[in-house]
């Protein structure tokens, strides 16, 4: 059944002859991230987040005080609210919260820190509005994984006021690729393969950026102090090593953190919740994380 | 509070000397883990496991239709039902059934396989009990969440029905203790030291025995077809890698995998849990995953 499922998404990810291209990726991940709609209950409202593009949602039921801001994948050069808008919403539904989706800045035209810049733009605002940072929840996929750790690490050198948690869905925690499963697991992954990343690293953090900077590989970033943090991977993914030594160094470092692998999913499975109930399972376990925690 | 409260386990734990010797250690591990203890509303009964000893207990509201088997730790050398009672009590609590806890037999009087084999007696003593194995669940912590994987490695091996998910504590996974946190947590483990592994894993499996073996380190078995398995573990042990290890081994051979990392908790911290908010809430969890499942 749920191998079916996760069968039928692949298929449906590789119907297309993979894109070449900034605009075509992008494009690309609209399409796949939207064959789905948004649930009927799901009220969205576009946000102006001080000059950062954004979508609030709410679902029946969730509770408007608490927000679940959310940082969608894409390498950091493609991804958007719309391609991720099913993901987030039913996050919120299964937190029962708000959520507040943030349009970042892409590279190859806005590399580094231009993404960090606007992430903490959106934080402040979210501040502003009069909400708690103990109300509030961070999590992203991928690239937004990334950029969730490294808006808390930079909320910590502050010396401000952090999120009450954080989740991470299929995580890129090192730019400088260095984890085993970028080979073991590259004949199973569909999506991500190690010629993209490099390719997505080059344009986001172009030389003389160092990729070793903890503000582009958190992996290797001191994480005392960090908030408790679920990080979700699938078993099929050249990301798995990502996801296992980023909870090894914050567990380590003595952070509250719970991995879960999830067999047969892939790269930001949750995307795809409407027809994976692997994908509903899995945003269900994190909302549970963090409604724990708000 | 929190470290408040483990700061008095660790004062516990070094209140006498260390002890040399079985008998010793066998004295010192019933006389720690039975400070506390089991709460009133548990009933206790002995158990002839067909020739091997066991405890039955049932905490008020339980389930007795469904069992957790325990198995204790104490590195295959010491440890006993007395010792672990309250963190097996109140994990059945927690998952709301009956547990089974065993008294293998121990080294260096009784070398591997015995407890391997004792396992597999109490394993089926509880199938012939009429329990199908889809309602047993299998736990334990150190050693015996090394005996956890082991027996159901020899139940997947053998082609026989598997319990429904596995719990491990602080397992040891890695008689060949090639953990890197072996050396990076030495010092803030007050429980567990390389030359002390050293010397259980001599007693338990001596030379000819190949520690590599899969059936003594399950770390490099082949985990495809392990039941889903939920792993704890304190960010403050030198078998923190073992666990991790772990979850990466298994989780990328398709097995669903849940990976805690508690910070400032110490090796098997749940045993302490009637002065533990930690301990109780690392059961807590435990249940709920148990019952996810079950």
């Amino acid at each position: 059944m749920s191998q079916q499922e996760i069968d039928a998404i692949r298929t449906l990810l590789t119907s297309k002859p993979r894109p070449v291209g900034w605009s075509e990726r992008r494009q690309r991940i609209d399409e796949v991230g939207s064959v789905w709609p948004v649930a009927d209950d799901v009220r969205l409202e576009e946000a102006d987040l001080d000059g950062v593009p954004g979508e609030w949602s709410i679902a029946s039921g969730s509770d408007a005080a608490r927000v679940l801001m959310f940082f969608h994948g894409g390498g950091y050069c493609s991804g958007s609210i719309l391609s991720h808008r099913r993901m987030v919403t039913e996050a919120g539904r299964a937190a029962r919260m708000r959520t507040l989706a943030v349009a970042y800045r892409l590279a190859p035209e806005h590399p580094y820190p231009a993404a960090h810049e606007d992430a903490m733009t959106a934080w402040r605002f979210l501040r502003k509005q009069g909400i708690p940072a103990r109300n509030i929840a961070v999590g992203g996929d991928s690239a937004g994984g990334n950029l969730t750790i490294t808006l808390i690490n930079r909320l910590r050198s502050a010396g401000e006021e952090q999120p009450a948690c954080a989740w991470l869905a299929s995580p890129w925690t090192d730019l400088t690729m260095s984890g085993p499963s970028l080979e073991t697991k590259d004949a199973v992954d569909p999506l991500i393969h190690k010629a993209y990343l490099e390719e997505l690293a080059s344009a986001y953090a172009p030389a003389p950026v160092d990729r070793k900077d903890p503000l582009i590989s958190p992996l290797f970033a001191d994480l005392h102090g960090f908030p408790p943090t679920l990080i979700q991977v699938g078993s099929e993914e050249t990301l798995l090593d990502d996801a296992v030594r980023f909870a090894r160094a914050a567990g380590s470092a003595e952070v509250n953190v719970t991995l879960q692998i999830w067999p047969h999913m892939i790269h930001a499975w949750p995307m795809w919740n409407a027809k994976l109930e692997d994908g509903r399972q899995a945003l269900s376990q994190a909302g549970q994380f963090i409604r724990r925690w708000l």
